[in-house]
């Protein structure tokens, strides 16, 4: 693991989500680029002392140079965004499979970058959209496949939270400071740490990629130096129209991203923070609620899911079934042969390279007076 | 009464809703185009035959022609809304009181017209936006008002219904049928018939107006002539930024106005739906769930609430509550004085003025390839 | 109108109600038995001074004494429960029907007397347990009727408040005197005011009636006179099990009555909170939500809604709905032809002695040692 | 771990759980009673072969002949009730802490002799009443403790199940076979298995125990050997009257556990499918919605919280906090020093004790004309 010292949110999620199944062990980290960090962080994590490192460059080395039935089998990246770009390439180009918190990268141009990386090595490669992990997200996408709702018309995809309601990047907060920092989050503030969970959402249900932006950024907290709020009108490939709103000062609002899809037929809602029920609304029968568990629901969701109906599974298992089926596919993997992503349902670098492009046209689009600007990679 | 014969929807619902307080009673009617119609439906209703008129002129002409303790005090105009301005204005012009259905009238230039009348006759006039005699819609007024929410921010208002998925029109539906016709709905379809409800609501609770819009009206349903979708964004004169969405192609969606508002303090969210309560999400502090009738209420939600909390009130009550507020204007009028809507607490001719000058920037605005478009009047 | 005076609270609700629909028309009163109070009462409702008396004796007397069609058709009795049987004894006796509030009488004698009655004057009678007047609560009905949820086997039905969780009759508050005074409420507090509607909706709902009870009653605050509190466990006729909870010392609560039957197919629920839903849970398929005002309704169900879904209707509209179907078996009712009340779908007089014979057996119960007491009349 | 193979459910649920923080690590295990199961499970769980052992008598006698920082630690039991007392005896006997799966036991004889051994031993015994691990309900806990509510008077827990509504045991299913087979689940059905749960449950968040039960158990599903289904009228210790119900015939049930408990100030409500909610109604004041994860909670709901609030966790989360609170114990733990389980915070022995006392009482209860039964120890 790259990053995740004692004091960061991310990593610590990284490590139970991986935990969970039984099937994954860390084995060595760089949590801290301060080395007595780094060396605490690995201790309180039960670690070899001689596998915790001062430095990602220093673990992609030494661990490199271990028999290979003894090296790490792949690296997982939980840094801030300006410090993904160095490690993941380092460690494609010394043969480590990675996985990596999103956004990907700093901006578009490092992101295809990797994704040609990713391609040349054929490595594995995971990318943790986390909301694309729950069961009942899986099967809104396989029915919304299966043409259950029909053609699909309208989007409306949000994310608010609260938390950055007053400033406090002036507080000290660690995360709110490199989260509101331009030259370690990118171009964009809210946008680019929540609003590519919402666009990710809305693709991977819809099957259907975003094509055009009308976006309006602001930044409602004064002092603030990146855009803390957004609001923006959608076109979608398969001729669907859309709402994405994307906020970090909705005041009371905890981690609300929803989803509602609308076909000729019914339309379909999601909510994260109660994310073992799936409402499906007809057109001329009554609203049905699916729920996590259910012998009705497809394979995917179920193949998803651990324990029976009413036992709510949340963010950790999303997570953790991130990391399952990434851990599969690096099982699968064999040199020279590149796996396919879809198969094994996790997000990856094309994904990552459709988030960045998604920043940057939001950006753009929020300075112009045109209308609508087309998301091109 | 205009309009509002048998098979109308809205008649019926003015009626249920002036009757229900014991005050207004219906005395005479036009109901129809049709005398025979018009006749039957005065039957039905137990009204005198000899004031069943069969045209709205003859009615007005008629009653004015009683003496004054026996004429009607005012008209209600249910007709669609290419047949509001005509009556309303011989209305007027003959020294009755108005209230009629929204949108107010076809087009702006009729709407100020009206209102230009209005102000030269001093009577009373009552536009029918139902949503706001929902009391916590009113309590939602009043906190925001009182500075609970600190300054606002962030305004969502959402209109979705699904009853137009399919074209109805072709089915020979009465309701779908004027609706989705330029003839008769003017120049907007979704965002007259509903449009106008959602800006009018975000207004009266934020008592900000709406100053400029960045639209997107779709036409969904093939054949349609009018939009039945649409979605904008908004900017508010308090310098809050929102967005607005009515639509009614969102199949298995019943008539799901909602809106949330955000302030720096807290956001408030309320639901049509279940109208009887309206939650408050705080900064820091537990999530308050405010429920009609109760004591902590202020006086302006208690004045519009009939029983107590737990007795669930509706959509009639809520249409009552404009009815009897408007009653009581038409009470208390004196000729030559002009009465204060806003001390009455109902919509008037400025709110109708707002509501066309709404439909008529929506459309330029969908129409124009430039991100903003002014509201103006 | 017997009883319904400014400050009472039922009897307003009974205006409304009957006002809602436009065919029921208030003529006369004996508001209350201070003839001054009654002529204010009157006063404010807009009634001919002569027809509003000073006890109901002479409003009987002197109603009757008038030409057949100018005379009252039907008398409302709204009074405290001991002023029930003396005016409907009276009026039924003098060829009037009546419409009275539950429960029916003070005691099981006297409900019995009416019976009688009743069925010896062939007249219409109706009581209003409001609460089967909502079109969900009918729809439910008729869902187990068919089968739909094959035999019912658990019946879960609660009734909790909280207004009376304070020594509130300390404070002269005119609703909590009465009822907690066993020289007006009779037997029952709690139990009479509320457990019988609670009853009475499971038994309506279930179409089976309780034939077991075991009761716990409880004084929960200091000082009362009878019971604020009841818990107890039910036999059905069909089998079934069940439990009932009916409190007025739920501190918070509003007026939470809600009922779960589960049958060998499936559950349904029902809250009188958000009436318009009723949700269906279902052993194999996923829950569905039934919502008033869909075509996929029954008949009995469309035929007590007035407006179409997602236009919330509520307490005073299922009340009225009472009234209309009460009204209609008077319209069609002929002397010495006996109204079949479930034809019309209200409550009637053996409903009324069921809920008498509910709250003596529920005394009883708590009274004793011995686990199951029979409910029988 | 002793059971939990493959085809067991509650075994893996106990292993996630034991993973989820990184601190516990599965190092041996019996996990059936034939020895090629338990070698395919521990294989398929990466333990070292030698350390996968045929029976519980083996696993204890070999792992206590190991070095002692090279044997376990602890002992976790996952087997049916009947297969409890025998390897939690042994392991306390060669002085291996205990944490075993509810009920405890097979019968209250057992379960006092368990206790006795615990006492004598001085060792650390856990038991996984899943449901007290949730933040929320230690907040509940907490601010009944605190007098928040006031004095408590009522509570209502209910526990309603619907997977066994129709006669799985003769499907085959091995989780239906056991739990209705009275030769190993002991004297009661749904009431052991679930019912304890509620009792637990009621009695943790009071902080007062049941003295005396009102009991009903149902044999629903014909051909079944044991309750399916109960309900029951109870007394607490602290006055407070209350209802509990456990079935496990409420078709279309999950497992929505769930509580309610009102005190003279205000009520609270949890439920276990939307586990990071509780509302507190209150008196006077409007409801509140506390959610997991928030600064104002208190210090035991936040040491029981591992990501922000919104970022749902669930049953695999709360029974974590179990065996992470329970490993905490043991790693304080020193011979001859008796912990005290409170102040880690975990279900106990002496927990068990009561459970075991609990599904007595009620069968007694259950089988007597007489209204109460004294629960005793």
């Amino acid at each position: 693991m790259i990053g995740g010292s004692q004091d960061a949110f991310i990593g610590a999620v990284h490590r139970k989500a991986a935990n969970l199944d039984g099937q994954i062990e860390l084995v060595c980290g760089a949590f801290s680029s301060n080395p007595e960090k780094s060396k605490a962080t690995g201790a309180s994590l039960f670690l070899d002392p001689k596998r915790v490192y001062g430095s990602y460059e220093e673990m992609i080395r030494k661990e490199k140079a271990l028999p290979a039935d003894q090296r790490m089998d792949f690296v997982s990246i939980v840094t801030p965004n300006h410090v993904h770009f160095g490690p993941a390439k380092m460690a494609l180009e010394n043969g480590f499979h990675v996985i990596i918190d999103k956004p990907m990268c700093f901006d578009l141009k490092e992101a295809k970058a990797l994704h040609k990386l990713v391609e040349k090595t054929g490595l594995v490669f995971g990318l943790t959209h986390t909301y694309t992990g729950y069961p009942l997200v899986k099967e809104a996408r396989e029915m919304i496949k299966k043409g259950k709702l029909g053609k699909i018309r309208k989007v409306f995809v949000e994310y608010p939270q609260g938390w950055l309601s007053t400033f406090l990047e002036a507080t000290g907060s660690k995360q709110a400071t490199w989260r509101t920092d331009p030259s370690k989050s990118g171009a964009g503030g809210a946008i680019g740490d929540i609003g590519t969970h919402a666009a990710n959402l809305a693709e991977y249900i819809t099957a259907s990629p975003i094509t055009e932006i009308c976006a309006q950024l602001n930044i409602v907290v004064k002092g603030r130096k990146l855009d803390d709020d957004s609001s923006m009108l959608l076109r979608f490939e398969n001729g669907a129209s859309g709402i994405l709103m994307a906020t970090q000062v909705a005041a009371g609002e905890e981690n609300n991203l929803n989803i509602r899809v609308y076909g000729e037929k019914g339309g379909l809602s999601w909510r994260q923070e109660e994310p073992n029920t799936l409402e499906i609304k007809w057109l001329d029968k009554p609203k049905e609620v699916l729920r996590a568990g259910w012998g009705y629901l497809g394979d995917v969701a179920k193949q998803n899911t651990r324990v029976p109906s009413g036992h709510p599974e949340g963010y950790l298992e999303a997570f953790a079934n991130l990391y399952r089926n990434f851990a599969n596919a690096v099982a699968d993997h064999k040199p020279g042969k590149k796996i396919d992503p879809a198969k094994y349902d996790f997000p990856d670098v094309a994904d990552g390279v459709r988030g960045m492009a998604f920043v940057e046209t939001v950006v753009k689009s929020s300075a112009s007076n045109q209308k609508w600007t087309k998301l091109k990679i």
